[in-house]
């Protein structure tokens, strides 16, 4: 297959060249991303600002191209512009971090994967759920299995798949879970301080995920040492609410 | 009501200001909104840099706090931080153009109402369909209304409408349509531009709206005169595939 390999923590990091090797291994893989971090753009794309792209080469591990822009943009510039051919394949990874839940709505590098299937390419995004020193190579190893597989799995057109990988070593991964999204309320807060000028600003803190998660659940999955798959979409509709409201009186105009 | 008021556009947009000056008829209004226009933010929350939260008067027609954020931004700093209580309903908007079919991904304007319904708060997003001159009174007349009606429709957790109003003169308008969003590929192009020191730079330019549009979407809808309320949820899973995918065999771990 032509793969293309993108993420959000920027053209530079180490899982995205864990997962260049893992897939180059078996497809012809091209490498177009973010210059520079974009961690939680969501599905932002530029339209306020032109966009630059750069050859890159990555410690004689491989070429690729940096793009001044988010994920969702790499993806969509890759294919009008700078790829030679229309790859086979989306992979966006692997993220350092876990995308679950909420999160997957702030997520760069799910953005990346959901543009592919927009475009109608298959794809997939990929992310390890640490925070601290990570080691890519089990989810490095499983992104290459899952994309060998991913054609024979007829996805339905726009839908890819979010999977997330436990922080853990191999013989320790229970196996692999086909989950939902979880929706528990996120509970955040904001830290105050002060500049050296006396101004106030504001960091984002403490997300408490401290909450009882359902079992089915991509949070679930990893918190208990499964790989999750979530097959996700980009169609926004709530079907049922649709039907209900559209039972309704609704005023003239 | 309680009322909170964001946009993607600015703090200092007509459209907010007319959503406004219609919402604080009947409600009690509060402003927090992106100091800097935000467009095609998508989902997008600040983690790499902190919020700054500014006062602002528009020239004496309101005045509200000005966040260096995105819309999700402004949205989880006011609950946070900013206002003395919870508000009762989010309103986001007035957007100058539509945000249907695919582009309600992009949309800063409804990642706003999405924020709030995470956040268990009831929210609407409201655009209006054009980029030219834009005459905000049938639709801030139509926000004003609807928000009034809105605690009566029982939406379940998680769902909130975004609306789009087709630019036309009241009499002009057949009526409300309830809709599905449109799911349509996109065709784009970048333009390929040479700046003054010879460096390549690309615009993303002529999104192709030139395609069949089916009945029943909120493309076909504000194109046929109808205001278009969609019913949305942040569930980005695929039910029905996950059922499907739940059957097959998996590679074993």
């Amino acid at each position: 297959m032509y793969i293309l390999v993108t993420n959000d923590d920027g053209i530079h990091a180490p899982g995205l060249l864990a997962l260049y090797q893992a897939l180059a291994a078996e497809h012809e893989v091209a490498v177009v991303a973010p210059e520079s971090e974009q961690s939680a753009v969501g599905h932002a794309i530029s339209l306020l600002n032109p966009l630059r792209v750069k050859k890159v080469t990555k410690n004689g591990s491989f070429f690729g191209w940096a793009v001044s822009g988010t994920p969702a943009d790499c993806v969509k510039i890759a294919v009008a512009e700078i790829l030679p051919q229309r790859p086979d394949l989306v992979v966006s990874g692997i993220n350092h971090g876990a995308n679950v839940g909420i999160n997957v709505l702030y997520s760069g590098t799910v953005s990346a994967a959901t543009e592919a299937t927009i475009m109608g390419i298959r794809a997939m995004a990929i992310s390890l759920s640490t925070f601290r020193e990570a080691d890519f190579r089990v989810a490095a190893a499983f992104a290459a299995r899952l994309a060998g597989e991913l054609p024979k799995l007829h996805l339905p057109a726009g839908v890819c798949l979010n999977v997330n990988v436990p922080s853990l070593p191999q013989n320790q991964i229970k196996g692999v879970m086909l989950t939902r999204q979880e929706n528990g309320l996120l509970v955040e807060r904001y830290e105050r301080r002060v500049d050296p000028r006396e101004n106030i600003y504001y960091w984002l803190a403490g997300i408490n995920t401290k909450r009882q998660v359902e079992p089915g659940t991509d949070f679930w999955a990893i918190e208990n040492g499964y790989i999750s798959i979530t097959p996700i979409h980009h169609d926004l509709t709530h079907y049922a609410c649709l039907e209900a409201l559209a039972q309704m009186e609704w005023p003239e105009e």
